[in-house]
């Protein structure tokens, strides 16, 4: 037995011997990737350095004041002044479903018009949430006229209208502008999900009438999954606070109690309010280091100009576009309202399309992405979001495709994708 | 007008001005911090290293060995076979109402014995899935005989009995040994929240015949918060899956629907196993980032073994039980049962609670706990958790408190906390 401080304490930290581990268990270490996809795509790199940032107290003045300023920064990317300006711990559908399941009261009626696989999405939560729900549908590849939508605003006089902005699985843009002024006009609550699209394109929360809406990181924000950004009109928080109710552990005398409280505690935004607000109740513990991820991600958006980043998109986006028709591709839908940041292109006949996007990847280290529900095994999905909405992805995922295309087959035009993209560079350029 | 391809791409993210931002819009620097309260605590530096790992794609074949490694890992850290061992993507309190509301059908009988505020929230989240619920209380510092919880099932007969294992608002350890025999002689359903607890303290999922247990990372598995480990028995499992229903959008045919269908889609663990498994169907994006953390903190834990990391954290209890003693603190609540990670200590008459508390923030850098409901107050929590169960952590919290005690004109010892929790520290580096 070894004499008393003369040894090391086997138990601490530092002193601890490492057994040999399994291959599995190894460090992280990811392969380098190029994320062309639909998203998640490659996180700035200063949106990963953020991440291994220390942590600090949930009530720490650092932490709180971290909160502000986020919520800050995400008036700007939003263009709004809603104080309810804030982040719902979980990926970006959690977002949907707090916005959908606090404003939301069972029997409610929600129109939902569905253009892709997240409109589907939000009838499902809005069906989940024991709403009434309405669909109408386009097929995939078209958008609504706001005329159609005010006829079923009409016929269905629903509570809530859910509209997806941008549906990745048709690359489809669908415009709000109108429909803000639609809803206002017959009392209609309106809420947006922009998670594939904020900050890649235009959104004005204000200007067009939003009373919520929802979006993730891992799309044109250049971040991780995991924190759903939310903006919150001050009607939408009168509805939330109207169903309050305090948990009990933590319940005051005076506190209300609404009988018809939401159904969840972890997506009750009346409590995320109370926390993010200056009452600072406690509820869930926030997710320091995906706040530290969502600062950064619009503090890019600020620092580079909002406006400048959303024509960065476009310019990627043009540029991706007219690269694929070099290359001989079909650009799928009414391409004249995709989102900037992604374009669906009709998989040439005979190309094997999960075999040739494999090779993207093992070869090249390029992910492009496949698709959902009727477009499965058409269609492949390439993006230009971030990060990766700049003339070095675009041009080196055009070289690459190039390749494989002709592998298998496909009669390419030789460099025909590059310089195409690289002419609407030079010619952004030129007018610059 | 500049020439074509003689000017740098002004839209290009390399290439972009930087305009003079606002000093809260500074890239994320947090001050150096010890978090010695009860959570959320210090990051290990691994941990914290791990987040800033590259992203890949969803279904990139890296990233789903990265969670099949991490669900092998969480098996492990459990102490269970069960395949259905995977992470939730939002912070602990997701994956209590994830389980809590996959298991519940609306109308079911719960029984949750309330020993603390966690209690409280396992019977709010009980109420919200719109069970019947039942409570049974002891008052805060004491756990309940599992005696009493057999008679309270007797009388109740719940569908699912939900039980806090370690309740930092007390920071009590309920033994969970003899409950899961309990429970499966009367055919209940065992849950249990082992957030605080998880890696610090015993937990035997298989041997104590849990059918659901969850946890977050913020506490002794060392990580931020943002990520909820969960791990499912067959049972569990079967019951979720007679409710299971694929989302609207990726529905195939022969897909079953249940018309008791889960109330969230978020927290529907049907879908979610279903992405975790080998189907590997849509649902959320996996939170990448998150996901590198989690599987971090349980490769430390393999690394250094669960039992010496259940030691580590048991001795660094002892000590600071030990220390804050010495410094003529009383322990609150029955010690006998306290976890090992976390000790509340009655605040000294005369001493203002959180401006003691402030100093030791403002001067020292390091973060005890406040606390809430009946303790609010009355005690201030100090844990040791995680990377933070070592020596130095400790004993440098005791010398600062030890000042800050002096300051407010508490007779103690002069170093009579450091030195009783050295002596913990010593007697088993003696034995060792």
């Amino acid at each position: 037995m070894p004499s008393v401080g003369s040894v090391a304490d086997t138990h601490s930290v530092k002193d601890r011997e490492m057994p040999d581990t399994p291959q599995f268990a190894g460090p992280i270490a990811p392969p380098a990737r190029l994320l062309m996809g639909p998203g998640p795509i490659s996180a700035y790199p200063s949106v990963l350095a953020a991440m291994s940032a220390p942590l600090v107290g949930q009530y720490d003045p650092f932490m709180t004041a971290a909160m502000g300023e986020t919520q800050e920064l995400y008036r700007s990317v939003w263009a709004t002044t809603n104080e309810a300006t804030l982040l719902v711990d979980g990926t970006s559908r959690a977002g949907i479903e707090a916005a959908m399941i606090s404003l939301i009261r069972p029997g409610d009626r929600v129109l939902v018009p569905v253009f892709g696989r997240f409109g589907h999405l939000l009838a499902e939560i809005a069906e989940r949430a024991m709403a009434e729900v309405h669909t109408i549908e386009v097929p995939w590849g078209q958008v609504f006229p706001a005329s159609v939508i005010e006829q079923a605003i009409l016929r269905v006089k629903p509570a809530l209208l859910g509209l997806v902005q941008g549906d990745t699985s048709t690359t489809m843009l669908q415009p709000l502008d109108e429909i803000g002024a639609l809803c206002a006009k017959h009392g209609v609550l309106f809420y947006s999900d922009a998670t594939a699209s904020l900050a890649g394109n235009p959104f004005e929360a204000d200007a067009w009438g939003l009373d919520a809406a929802t979006a993730g990181l891992q799309k044109c924000l250049g971040g991780p999954s995991g924190s759903s950004p939310i903006t919150l009109s001050e009607r939408a928080v009168e509805v939330i606070r109207s169903r309050s109710r305090v948990e009990a552990g933590i319940r005051e005398e005076g506190d209300a109690e609404a009988s018809d409280f939401v159904r969840s505690n972890y997506f009750d935004l009346g409590m995320i309010l109370d926390y993010w607000g200056p009452r600072r109740l406690n509820h869930h513990t926030e997710a320091t280091s995906m706040l530290y991820a969502a600062r950064e991600c619009a503090r890019i958006v600020a620092m580079e100009g909002r406006d400048a980043v959303i024509a960065r998109h476009r310019l990627a986006g043009d540029a991706m576009l007219a690269g694929v028709r070099g290359l001989g591709f079909e650009a799928f839908g009414d391409v004249g309202h995709k989102m900037s940041n992604v374009v669906a292109v009709e998989i040439p006949e005979g190309v094997p399309g999960d075999e040739a996007r494999g090779a993207m990847l093992s070869d090249f280290g390029i992910e492009i992405g496949t698709s959902f529900g009727p477009l499965h095994g058409r269609v492949w999905r390439i993006g230009t979001m971030g990060y990766n909405a700049r003339k070095d992805a675009v041009l080196t995922t055009l070289v690459a495709l190039e390749a494989v295309l002709r592998r298998y087959g496909v009669a390419v035009a030789p460099s025909g994708g590059v310089e195409a993209a690289a002419d609407v560079y030079a010619a952004s350029s030129a007018e610059a």
